[in-house]
């Protein structure tokens, strides 16, 4: 195993963490149904800048950025319903 | 103006959106210190997933990564803390 590949794990590692580490968020709207301290201005702002790097994925046909964005895009969906819903 | 250029011009408005998308949240714990519907799995996830993105970064010697996860970063040092502390 040479070092690059040791480079791409970290990369690997990184993009698992930050593509689902919004389930627990989601999971917790559910559980409690309450989201008031969640802003939905950061809730917006990022769906859309996710959206954009999805949009960046396909027109660079990237399957990584398209992977990981389209996961954190369905999870910020959930995420910015519960907030509308839940307030 | 080529589309390459375009395309890039795509990814820098993703990267702002989701580089300073946490500073509503942010704010808004500062402002209510309530934390309570911010999952501290969420909070913790991310942090280390953005860190190693910024590891993979300098690894990688790519400013764009740095910046962009560095910033990123800097808010979520904030969010952890005042999730902490006010729970």
């Amino acid at each position: 195993m040479n070092m690059t590949m040791e480079i791409e794990y970290l990369g690997y590692a990184a993009g698992l963490l930050t593509s689902f580490g919004l389930l627990p968020q989601a999971y917790r709207m559910i559980r409690t149904r309450q989201a008031r301290d969640v802003s939905l201005s950061w809730a917006i702002a990022t769906t859309i800048g996710v959206s954009l790097w999805f949009c960046y994925g396909l027109v660079k046909q990237s399957p990584s950025i398209i992977t990981a964005n389209g996961i954190t895009l369905l999870q910020l969906c959930i995420i910015l319903a519960l907030k509308i819903r839940h307030g």
